[in-house]
């Protein structure tokens, strides 16, 4: 274990020892685990171990390397906290969490609600109430339970059933909703009670009758009824010297750009001790959160609030990639582990992919005087997950430029969560959703994400700030009245801002202590936001209380130990939310301080038919950009782009091909 | 020319006819031509002849094919401009413009000044007065005017001149900034006036100084000090099978797309008669105009704002492109033509270029409980134009998918626009712009374009209208106040209209004669904005009234012939624009009518050092997709990523590559 980087993830020994440990402190008590994963370092432990490492120095001792393992015990009942130290192998610590606190859905949990309810009688005699015609059956999709009761402190899933049409195994069951959905209790395994859903543009719900048969909506190749497309050639991304990244372990080189990718459980992928050129420029950089509330007002359907990060768990959902489906070129995969409810690890194979891509050109210039261009092409580095959130996908890349950018981006697609809808009348529509098929409707709903940033510009105390371009008063400094300037507004304690596309609002992150020699301002990486709607639903719904991460677009704290979830640490049918919001609260100051940026953007996703059976990805992306870090364009030495070295092919249908002089 | 395509681009012959017809026109006199070009047809006349092409009938006769010329009378010196039809070989119009309206410039005529400025003796005095070390010599960067003078009526140019530190053809004079800057008369050729430029923060200046010379900061690669980078291995792309797409003349056919490719010397690209699968899309796609005004309050800069579509053109400042340079895989070239100053035509190779790309992933979806997943790539056609207007380079592709999305993307890049700046003593900085080298200082600016978008969705009677998710009201219907819904707003009548992110405000276009069948909305394309600061300058200052669509994101009209341009049909040295906001005062019925949308959106570009000395190019992008338009994912029938077809390659560290098991 002394071979592992503080970084790197949970080993299956670690996972076997954490389960030693537990059993050693609570002998005879059987524990069902939710989780265990490795616990970031404690930073000012590790900050030396990494300083050393990026100058070349001789290593001091590694920080503990810290463990953390959540589980019920079965004898209570009682959901349990424990933290482990694996380097001393003892228990730090070990505590029973208040009793409305839910720890995060496991996956063996998952299947057996989903098992659980279609076994149930009281489930069998309403899917007989269907009288579905032979050979069809039903499915379920379990779901997480948004809370609407504060003396709730059941463990509840809500399970969404679906006509399975066919026994194909893409068969796409969104199309055929039930109109009923069963609640359980998941520790006492008690069917709570049956809900029956709404399928008019109003709340009433009727029990449960035979099914009016309607087409499916598939999106399997095979049940297509029309033909494949056929005329869509090959294109092969060659590397024939192979990868310019080079891999040790977990730690990544590539362009001057070095890194660590680091995987858990919760966040799935995270870039720790981002360098550049020798330069500290992130300490880490990670998804914190992402919640999905829906807006169809109608009962049950407001329970339907997934906090895919602290519910579940990219890194659980993370998928198990496959050469030549999910990444184009020359592929490195990195492999993850994770706790069964037992204990026992399990590999999650290549759930990370890590590869080039071309993205067009760089930058180019083309002296007319001499027709003399350069032109330099920008190749990427592309970190990339992708989970499965049942009937969601979710494609998270952070990608490096040879420019010294780091570009976040979120790919959403996958299937809608669709309901039941009596839409057979021309013209029945409800205001909140779209149809999407005969007898089922995709209501609208959001998709808020929380971009979590640790700066560590030259060193851990930076500053960040926000710029505004706003016009220079109409006086005798402006008497053609064109003029421009910028304000500046620094964060001097903790706290949030908006952004503001009418004043081009930019976030900054500086260091005060280092000043550029050419422009003489601090220097500093700009955020590009996204900005976009914040959530939509009241004030005084539990949906925003439990998200306040959801309701403003930048959050600025001080950074602690421990505080890496904008929702809080258990989000699971919280009936509030512990987090961004209390760090900001405390008014920490955070100019030239250890100081971490909270970037909230989503997608207000109101359905498209377009988006359905299944959806065309929908993008968004920020950016990190140098903004006076570098004394000039970073990417000036990056080889020009030639044809020796690209190998391009002209289109055969024109012979000519001299090179062309550029004309003004 | 009978067979010539309506929407072709101007013919060799055709300039040829152009120069005949007005010779016999204007007898003896001498005529210095500004533009021959393409007229767009009469889109009553060219519709019918377009739907039976679509519709495979029989075509009816083609409209008149005209032509526009732009010259000067030598005799007079009076600016004329011309409407000619080729077809039937004949003058329909010929009418002198008033004074004070000015043609673009002609290529010629920039050589011209350029040399002129150089070889004049005022100008050789004021560059003796720098008393540069041998080898230095000095250029000049002939500038569009600004107007600033209602009553200015002389043709003029500012010339921005440069040291020339070193013959290198790629040296990069912006880092070399004069403190004088001569104005030419165009017509007469008379030297009107040496401006010298203000150098402190404050708006003095003085007269010309001998030079201090500071250290160069180049971009060519032999010039650099640093070594080039050693480790990007090679990426190629190849189709051993060729382009997926296929091109007939000017028509290019891919993956269910059809559209014609169009050309002319001020717009460059454009995109006319966009089907999808047989369907009416999109009439004409085009950049219609941009303008960059500069935020430097200090005179004379407040003069530098070009408008590079009006002023110059993006057609004829378009680069003749290189293969392996500019764009990677199968490529396919198209030709433009222009007339130089004397009526010769002179081709524009590769002016235009063609080829496909890989973008990640279009769709995924992993059923979890069988582990099947379908996985689509998301293939892109992409139509890319590159212009250099002086220092800065513009990437303007209209980038075409199988999920019929359109997106224009424009990428800035190429070289700041720079100005001298003693900043020699630290901290010395101004608040409109930022050092990027000693002496030498990079003003804020705007870059601020106009893309028009003329729809027909299945028709030319189309709506436009914009639609805000909204929170529904806490009432009975919204017991848990998480419902949301959308509110529309139709444009009745031609107007504007702002963006909003906070109300997630979506521009749609709709043809209310034909409803979705699933839906029951009408079918509609969504216009993804790019929302953006709109012009700082002052509404009191020239630059913003000679640039009113600068001012709003978002303008509708009804369609007329000739309505092409948002600034108006000239821009040069314009007072006031005379475009869309002219045409939305005339308020014409614009519900279920032949509408046109006008997007502006932009960058407040602000220079950061790294933008110099060559900018990383800075990305924006609006698409165009369907929203109702289909009754499902149109890319449904896209055959499924798969390794025999992509032939990635597995990192060699690894040696396992089992398919991966997606689980949840």
């Amino acid at each position: 274990m002394s071979g592992l980087h503080p970084f790197d993830p949970i080993t299956p020994g670690e996972i076997q020892l954490a389960t030693k440990l537990l059993q050693a402190a609570l002998p005879g008590v059987d524990l069902r685990y939710k989780r265990i994963d490795i616990q970031e370092p404690i930073k000012k432990d590790v900050v030396p171990y990494i300083e050393a490492e990026r100058l070349g120095k001789p290593l001091p001792p590694k920080p503990a390397r810290l463990l953390i393992a959540l589980f019920h015990r079965l004898d209570t009942g009682a959901f349990c906290k424990a933290l482990l130290n694996a380097s001393t192998r003892a228990v730090v610590s070990l505590n029973e969490m208040p009793k409305d606190v839910q720890p995060p859905v496991d996956v063996d949990e998952m299947i057996e609600i989903e098992q659980l309810c279609l076994n149930h009688p009281a489930v069998q005699a309403e899917i007989a109430k269907m009288q579905l015609p032979s050979g069809m059956r039903v499915c379920n999709d379990p779901w997480i339970y948004g809370t609407d009761d504060q003396n709730e402190s059941r463990r509840l899933f809500q399970c969404y059933m679906y006509i399975v049409a066919t026994d194909h195994p893409q068969n796409n069951h969104y199309a055929h909703p039930c109109k009923f959905s069963p609640v359980f209790d998941g520790l006492t395994r008690q069917l709570v009670r049956i809900d029956y859903l709404p399928s008019t543009p109003d709340h009433s719900s009727v029990e449960t009758q035979p099914w009016r048969p309607v087409p499916g909506i598939q999106y399997a190749h095979e049940l297509l009824e029309e033909p494949l497309r056929n005329d869509l050639k090959p294109y092969i991304v060659q590397q024939p010297e192979g990868a310019s990244f080079s891999v040790n372990g977990n730690e990544v080189s590539w362009q001057k750009w070095k890194f660590r990718v680091g995987f858990n459980t919760r966040e799935g992928m995270v870039i720790h001790n981002l360098n550049y050129d020798g330069r500290s420029v992130f300490y880490r950089l990670s998804v914190s959160e992402m919640t999905v509330p829906y807006g169809d007002p109608r009962a049950p359907f407001h329970r339907k609030q997934a906090f895919d990060v602290g519910d579940v768990g990219f890194g659980i959902t993370a998928n198990e990639l496959t050469l030549g489906c999910d990444c184009l070129g020359h592929i490195k995969y990195f492999d993850g582990f994770r706790a069964d409810s037992k204990g026992t690890p399990i590999q999650l194979k290549n759930v990370i992919c890590l590869h080039e891509q071309d993205n067009g050109l760089q930058h180019k210039h083309t002296n007319y005087r001499t027709g003399a261009a350069t032109v330099v092409r920008n190749r990427q580095l592309v970190a990339q997950m992708i989970c499965t959130v049942g009937n969601y996908e979710y494609i998270f890349a952070f990608i490096f430029d040879q420019a010294a950018n780091v570009e976040l981006e979120v790919r959403a697609t996958g299937i809608l969560s669709t309901v039941p809808f009596d839409n057979e009348k021309p013209g029945t529509t409800v205001p909140w959703g779209t149809n999407v098929g005969p007898g089922v409707m995709a209501p609208f709903h959001q998709h808020m994400f929380s971009f979590r940033i640790d700066p560590a510009l030259d060193g851990n105390q930076n500053t960040i700030y926000y710029e505004d371009s706003v016009p220079m008063p109409e006086d005798e400094n402006n008497p053609y009245k064109v003029g421009y300037t910028t304000e500046q507004t620094v964060f001097k304690t903790s706290s949030t801002a908006q952004t503001s596309v009418d004043r081009h609002r930019v976030f900054k992150i500086r260091n005060d202590n280092i000043i550029n020699p050419i422009t003489y301002h601090p220097i500093a990486y700009k955020l590009q936001t996204s900005p976009a709607q914040m959530m939509l639903a009241s004030k005084n719904s539990f949906g925003l209380k439990r998200a306040v991460f959801a309701t403003k677009p930048i959050w600025v704290t001080r950074y602690r130990d421990g505080e890496l979830f904008a929702a809080g640490e258990f989000t699971n049918q919280s009936k509030q939310s512990h987090g961004v919001e209390e760090m900001v609260e405390r008014k920490d100051p955070v100019e030239n301080e250890d100081v971490v940026l909270w970037h909230t953007f989503g997608l207000t996703h109101n359905p498209r038919i377009e988006d359905f059976p299944v959806m065309p990805m929908e993008k968004v992306s920020v950016m990190l950009k140098p903004d006076g870090f570098f004394t000039k364009n970073p990417a000036l030495d990056v080889p020009q782009s030639n044809q020796l070295f690209n190998k391009s092919t002209l289109h055969p249908e024109k012979a000519c091909c001299a090179p062309g002089q550029v004309k003004l």
